[in-house]
């Protein structure tokens, strides 16, 4: 409904200073209660979004509501935003545009609860038949 | 096309072993050449569902096609699929059904070329209004 109503959205990634406090705006709150006060983050506003960033995310992605789908078999909506802006620290963008997400503090998730810190492996050039890619 | 064809697809988790070979399927094949011979992984049948899993893979998901959407905004398709069968190692799952991806060996993709192992911070109990979260 908040989409809906505003026309904008905004993805942020969490870290490890904030994993808890975002788990918390997972909860059910009344709807005129604003999760930014009950779980301790922070509001934050650009000049393109109509929408709150959270000021202690490192790397926030703007976005404008596109489009929805009714998904029939499990009762749910699927929101399409088209990204206008993304805000993330210099040192995290690499010369061709590959963002670093350790350098940014990002953490990940699997299931519902369980967080997790992250550790590069690698990264592979571009994928074409016959030819092994290579680290890059 | 192949996904409606046959109404069956299969996810594989990556792991360590197999993520260049992995990574070398995304290239653009012709149809007609199998990506298991060209990339070096093995196909592996169950009883239920249709389509081959990744037998190099250590969890393993077999969906039943559902429905489709074409999202007008990219021109792309989106597909829902039906969870029909989790193959997985016994000692990867928990007595409350957790899955732990990192026993399973499992790792994570950032971007389209960036593979990460992870560990795992917190597991943290379900959310409710006014109530703080614990470590589980």
């Amino acid at each position: 409904n908040n989409i809906k109503e505003t026309n904008y959205f905004t993805i942020n990634h969490i870290n490890k200073e904030i994993f808890k406090k975002a788990h918390q705006t997972s909860a059910r709150y009344d709807k005129d209660v604003s999760e930014f006060d009950e779980c301790g983050l922070t509001p934050e506003y650009s000049d393109t979004i109509k929408a709150p960033y959270v000021k202690e995310s490192k790397i926030k992605i703007g976005c404008r509501f596109v489009e929805e789908y009714g998904i029939k078999f499990n009762e749910t909506i699927f929101i399409v935003g088209e990204i206008l802006e993304v805000i993330l620290p210099d040192d995290a963008v690499g010369g061709d545009g590959f963002v670093d997400i350790e350098k940014a503090g990002t953490i990940a998730i699997s299931g519902l609860d369980s967080y997790h810190e992250t550790k590069r492996i690698a990264r592979l050039s571009y994928a074409k038949p016959g030819i092994e890619s290579e680290e890059i």
